[in-house]
């Protein structure tokens, strides 16, 4: 099937989700409300797309608001038109002379750019009937760089590297295609948010591992860092030695703050650490990997773009690339700093502001087309109820989505 | 004089100015209206503070919607309490777990906070009655450190350090106070903006050395680049061997584009050349720098924060600072990254997004109080009818300006 479909108009949902106490709460964000910034695509054909850029609060207005400026550059086109050379559309939309001075490339107007490229992507999908895993795995690797934008990434990944990176793996993909069996393991993010109580944490626990996951993340980077380090402990101890744990700062600490948790954090046998420090500060998270080796960094969630996401992966503190569709420019972007991150050897473990919805298709892609391993993908529950199609967990596997499109659609 | 002043209401205006034919115009932005997202203070006490963010159009509407978010934190505040230790509420705006997300510290959020910011130092001053710069260079070293906001510069930058930099400078601060005879020397950006014709530009050439001025910057980023080498040896001849001349690509090449022209560019002599490629890339510019060693590169105008400062700073790649206070979390963060670069050598030339009326102030203090050479100040006339105080420039020298706060006021 390939369905013409116009895109009528475009327009943007302010959607905003209130959890239950504690839930979501980390050492930066105490209170926090997870938001949407939605983009819809109407259109002639009786679908609709969907994107999102994930948010915390009062500000998802106003990536509303950039979304609908931005609608004008794909109002009016057919959808297969846009995505067969859509890395063209993406980059003149990244450098709208209106928008350019206020990133460029980053904060607001790269989150709505999200929403818009991410709600391409969906209605690409289900113009062709098919989930977007597949769509992605069964496009020949020039088709897949066309949807991308390489621009000031000449110096370590050109548009012929990238093609024949794709084309290479292209050769092992049906090894890889096992996963759609399998599903896609995951691992559990809710047992730990920084205000649960310890009982609430051992309960959570003992629940993630009757549910099959091996895999779970704590949230420290407490002003007391023995609250931490007890905490941790806690945690190891309850999960047992063969659990993998992760420990996650949100960016808490400052430098020499850092190297002195994370040494004292060692004990545990930390998985990673995740977000130590400020995200922008490549030099402090090289200094700190050097400081705490062999315990590896995780970081991305944060990262507004290619660009610095291209600094993180050529210094060598990125153990763990966690990379968020719904906060880089969208798909596009994702499946760009994908590319950078193989080519570098760093496995991509995204984190979800989209609850999973659209990464659990995107990690299929990431294994599947692109040869990155199959580590694990975060799963965060507290959204599901509001999903149309929510991620299924089957004993700590995402079972693989089969409905057209990338299950971003909100029941509201 | 130190007048009780109490900010009563916060609000903000969206001006926008266009601009005559060609003017303004660079490699990136090629037809620019220049616009301010203005912060007012309204008092009881017959004064107003005045804050400005510049930006380039459209897009300045939301970072008005974000100026009036931020006035919560402001409102009802009296002046001088709020400044004796503002870094704190400085700290307080950047984390507020509304906006944090939509950046943190960069893009649409932090462009408001600027405009807030800087509005504060406005009103300190005026309530005092002096200029800006009078208020700033008679501060004990702790009262200005207490204006700023450290965090996550613990690695290089300690309070203690900030302060005893500051002391020691202030035992030889009576020996430049002779900058306030001669004034601040200036630079013309204007002979050259990209859209020009050879003609245009060899007048104004003409004409900016008429008006004493002996720097002056030309736009290049072309994509044919002989049309830049065609251009800058038109100006060197124009000019003369004496002139110094600077080039600006505003970042329009990528790295290998870079390395090739900047080579060739070598031969006109640049003093340095400006924002090559993206300004988030320090690796390529720490390569690029290298490369085309002994020419210099000058860049910072889209820096964001300082954090990301800090690691340009630290890299060796940055031989001249031009942050901009209109740009990143205002005066306060403009001091702030003014510290680091005295701590390693670097000279601050800033960008001036407010056409030098608030930075004609900054400079004074950087060079009075903090020691960093006196080097020249952008000068860009095209909005001087629109301040009710604008600058004057003698003999390409910047007059000291006598008149209370920081010359920010709009005629609108």
């Amino acid at each position: 099937m390939n369905k013409s479909v116009l895109i009528k108009k475009v327009s943007s949902v302010d959607t905003q989700f209130e959890l239950k106490e504690g839930a979501g709460s980390d050492a930066v964000h105490t209170t926090p409300i997870y938001a949407y910034a939605v983009c819809k695509l109407h259109t002639d054909s009786g679908i609709e797309g969907t994107g999102l850029a994930f948010t915390l609060g009062t500000g998802n207005i106003l990536v509303c608001q950039a979304i609908d400026y931005l609608s004008k550059h794909i109002e009016g086109k057919e959808i297969n038109d846009l995505m067969a050379n859509f890395g063209s559309t993406y980059k003149v939309m990244t450098d709208d002379p209106n928008f350019r001075w206020l990133g460029p490339h980053k904060g607001i107007v790269h989150l709505a750019l999200a929403s818009v490229v991410n709600a391409c992507f969906d209605l690409w999908a289900k113009s062709k009937g098919v989930p977007l895993w597949k769509l992605l795995i069964d496009l020949p690797p020039e088709h897949i760089v066309n949807t991308l934008d390489l621009s000031y990434l000449e110096d370590i990944l050109t548009r012929e590297e990238a093609i024949s990176l794709l084309s290479k793996q292209a050769t092992t993909k049906s090894e890889r295609l096992n996963i759609l069996q399998t599903g896609y393991p995951g691992y559990d993010t809710s047992i730990g948010w920084f205000n649960y109580s310890d009982d609430k944490v051992r309960a959570n626990i003992k629940k993630a591992m009757d549910a099959g996951f091996t895999a779970m993340k704590l949230k420290v980077g407490s002003a007391d860092s023995q609250r931490d380090i007890r905490r941790a402990e806690l945690v190891r101890k309850t999960a047992g030695d063969k659990a993998t744990i992760m420990l996650d700062a949100n960016q808490q600490w400052h430098l020499p703050k850092a190297i002195e948790v994370c040494k004292a954090l060692k004990d545990i046998n930390p998985y990673w650490i995740e977000e130590p420090t400020h995200p922008d500060d490549v030099n402090a998270h090289v200094r700190l990997a050097k400081e705490i080796a062999p315990v590896k960094l995780a970081l991305g969630e944060h990262v507004p773009n290619k660009i610095i996401f291209k600094n993180f992966i050529q210094s060598g503190c990125m153990s763990f690339n966690q990379v968020d569709a719904v906060r880089v420019g969208g798909i596009s972007e994702f499946i760009t700093i994908s590319l950078m991150s193989k080519k570098f050897g760093i496995p991509v473990v995204p984190h979800v502001g989209d609850m999973g919805q659209i990464h659990q298709h995107l990690v299929l892609f990431n294994h599947i087309a692109m040869g990155h391993e199959a580590l694990f993908l975060e799963h965060i529950p507290h959204l599901k109820s509001h999903f149309k199609y929510p991620v299924q967990i089957i004993d700590g596997y995402y079972k693989v989505p089969q409905h057209p499109g990338m299950s971003s659609d909100l029941k509201v």
